[in-house]
């Protein structure tokens, strides 16, 4: 899996409205209406990021979600990365 | 719910090796087998907040989860935190 180029990144964010790039990772922050409808999303995630074998770097402070996404092993954002954050944004927008 | 004072918080933390209390808040980072373990400990320790209506700020990678706790209301550490502190020591113990 290769580490993908600034420009590679930037094209591919435009169809991820609520996704940055910096510090050689994409970020989101998603916000719910309160704590359980939140962690229930992290749970549907959790089973996602389990089956596809890649993990986020996250944290959550009661309705609010903050993911990060970068490949370890490739020193960079791979199209792992993008998987994982469509198959993210798909379960957030059951949720929100 | 009063703030405790530094004194009572370094008290209470005899009892609670894991935690350190910094930056106004009380800190521990638990460390499982892999996501999987790490993900069902926070699952477990979700529920638990709910039901002490008790929110903290976490964060996890892999299986690192990393917790912080104190009372927004009250502006700092106060018992609703270590008697979380205490329902995640018992999780985790079961966990690790």
């Amino acid at each position: 899996m290769n580490r993908l180029s600034k420009e590679d990144i930037e094209a591919k964010l435009l169809r991820f409205p609520d996704w940055e790039y910096f510090d050689n990772a994409i970020h989101a922050e998603f916000e719910f209406e309160n704590f359980k409808d939140c962690f229930s999303a992290m749970s549907r995630i959790a089973f996602e990021c389990e089956a596809l074998n890649h993990h986020p770097n996250w944290s959550n402070v009661y309705n609010v979600l903050t993911i990060s996404l970068s490949t370890h092993d490739a020193g960079g954002v791979t199209n792992k990365d993008f998987k994982l954050a469509e198959a993210i944004e798909t379960i957030v927008e059951q949720e929100e």
